[in-house]
């Protein structure tokens, strides 16, 4: 085994640090990973494994932040990809493939009657809020205080560069709280066009919560009863919950469904689909963008969708996730770590407990776990994927041995 | 030559419009072109030719609204992209070539010290305008009225689904009135942090017009005395008429350069470039995408980059869009026909003068060049590419004949 060296890495940051601010921008910035001891750039990717420029090699349980569902070069994705790219891609029109995707979207998604396309999850996340304005002709929004909704000025979390102006129509709701939202829907209903929540909470710096009994049922209640939307941002949690949209997992249809990653498998393609209440919006509010119909990506998404299927891969995921947070779960016990794993067993994330929110463990434990070939975030839940195989989680929990090792040895196994 | 039909679109875009609003969405709207006479979409693109689902083959004078700039599949374009694309492309982290594009951007653009990318033109207008509010810690944003600089909330033409309060921030100035600039200078100066604007006006539906002699150089030397950035959107002109940064043709930098488009010759990136100056801000402001750094976008811009360069293609396509221009003026002189050619050579566009804005004969003209083998659009703008040939030229004025003819046959000649 070679040794785990980044300096190739740290030469790329140092050039790129001087051309870009700070050397990497956004949620891949070294800050959100372990700084000098991750990787800042990867050269490679096949299946469910990564390469960084120095040739250290990975198990990905990241997955790209989600998009990485049916593997990293899917021979049948790649191979739809490459056929629509060789005959159209970005046009002055689009290609036929656009209406065989929202044929497919809405045939596998309960409550669908239209589909439309975007680039990235922010993208359908504002124009959802458009849709919902401009169907009830109100101008209130609601939105879980925290959740993550991508960067535009009404949701950005860190505030900074976008004036108040662009929030002062949001209205904050705590998570898991219906008595919050009833109180809300009674003072504020007649205005509000719209609620959107995630599937469940999954904010990067927290353990995941998932939706408390009768939660979103509630919520979803709640914006009948008042004639609001109900948007389900399903850009993280999308296909792989559920194929149909994850709320249904609980019998949840949403008015406005928001999909982005994991739709085409690593491409640039996020979709909006619902129903024919809101079809006049849509064909209203102008919102474009001249690569939304960019071709490529749908045909990539299509053929990740039957792949999906082909390989029963929620059933999958949902019993490969759980072998690794199972095994992880007995691995930290058996080092003397007490280790909280939270969010579905697709979209799983760990926590130490004795880290009590400072997050020192993970670091330390994410370090060595990459040392040791497998690649986690410590701050933001991982995904599987249809291409993780059982010896690949075996392989992973055995490195997490190390690593957890590695942790109890440098902060103590708990008291 | 083979009929001209359409069936083949129409029944397309039945089964569109069952399953996506309007059929089709946005700028791609049959309504935009001239409905029943234009394909609604398109299967094929090589070269400067893109052909329809019925087999109807075009010369294409709209380049996908402007990314194709070194021809459809160009061979070098494609072999970078899909090397790129073999290795990695959506990942956990950026891929090397990530900083080799921001070093090459860096290199041939006056005053940018830093690159970043995004995917639309959107997500780099909206992002300029919070790096310049950080940067200068003031709120109010200036635009041209009516200019076009994406769909988000400030700048959404249409108004509709987003609120006023989006727009309380944003002043309008009318283009090429310096004098107005200068006033709201005086006026609200100490508070506006950015001016955005154009290279020229292109607005849909209208002439484009060029900036009037000392305009962009005395709203450059207006932000510079105020301490506000100039921000110029790119978008749709960068790459046709310098390779620094359109304005450089008057020897004006912006503080903040916006590309998209012709950026990556038809993949969905976008680039933000700045001076040191904005820096920081850049750092403090939290706007990322999961697949803004996606490298086979990114390999395909450098090797766009390259072919714009070993083409010359600046100058190789002033001298065909000129061309072009004095072929159609030549031409609609003959069929007695008063025509008003705009905007850069290599972004060209044309008017009927008894049009008197109507666009009447603008839309028989696009049906019947369409018919006879030139796909333009109505309403908007042209580009041509490095991917034109003469012969492709003589071919669309040969095609141009028989459309004059058949507008001046509906019409009438002028008077």
């Amino acid at each position: 085994m070679k040794n785990f060296s980044l300096k190739q890495s740290r030469q790329l940051f140092e050039r790129a640090k001087a051309v870009i601010p700070a050397g990497i921008y956004g949620h891949q910035n070294p800050g959100f990973f372990v700084e000098g001891e991750f990787p800042t750039f990867l050269s490679k990717a096949q299946g469910c494994r990564v390469e960084d420029p120095d040739g250290n090699r990975y198990i990905d349980l990241l997955c790209a932040f989600g998009p990485m569902v049916v593997g990293y070069r899917n021979e049948m994705v790649e191979a739809a990809a490459m056929a629509q790219a060789a005959a159209t891609d970005v046009g002055n029109l689009p290609a036929p493939v656009m209406v065989e995707l929202a044929e497919k979207l809405v045939a596998i998604t309960p409550g669908a009657d239209w589909a439309v396309f975007a680039k990235t999850g922010s993208d359908v996340t504002s124009w959802s809020l458009a849709i919902a304005r401009e169907t009830t002709g109100r101008d209130l929004i609601v939105m879980v205080d925290g959740a993550y909704h991508g960067v535009h000025g009404w949701c950005n979390l860190r505030h900074r560069g976008f004036p108040a102006a662009e929030r002062a129509l949001v209205l904050n709701l705590p998570w898991n709280d219906l008595d919050a939202a009833r109180k809300l829907f009674v003072a504020d209903g007649h205005r509000i066009a719209g609620l959107i929540t995630t599937p469940f909470r999954h904010e990067a710096g927290a353990d995941s919560v998932m939706p408390a009994e009768g939660y979103l049922q509630g919520l979803r209640q709640l914006c009948s009863e008042s004639g609001s939307l109900l948007i389900v941002d399903d850009v993280r949690a999308g296909f792989r919950m559920h194929m149909g949209g994850s709320t249904q997992t609980l019998g949840v249809t949403p008015d406005l469904l928001l999909y982005a990653k994991a739709l085409s498998n690593g491409r640039a393609l996020s979709a909006m689909l619902g129903a024919n209440r809101t079809r006049k919006a849509v064909e209203d509010v102008f919102v474009t963008g001249t690569t939304f119909t960019q071709a490529e990506p749908m045909a990539a998404a299509l053929a990740t969708l039957q792949q999906l299927e082909s390989l029963d891969a929620i059933a999958f995921m949902e019993r490969i996730g759980r072998r690794l947070c199972d095994g992880l779960q007995q691995r930290a016990t058996a080092a003397g770590l007490a280790v909280t794993l939270s969010g579905p067993a697709a979209i799983p994330f760990m926590t130490f407990a004795a880290d009590q929110g400072s997050f020192v463990r993970s670091r330390s434990f994410a370090a060595a776990w990459a040392r040791a070939g497998v690649f986690v975030h410590p701050y933001h839940n991982w995904f599987v994927s249809a291409a993780h195989q059982d010896q690949d989680i075996d392989e992973a929990l055995a490195a997490a041995e190390q690593a957890f090792a590695a942790t109890a040895l440098a902060h103590g196994p708990d008291q």
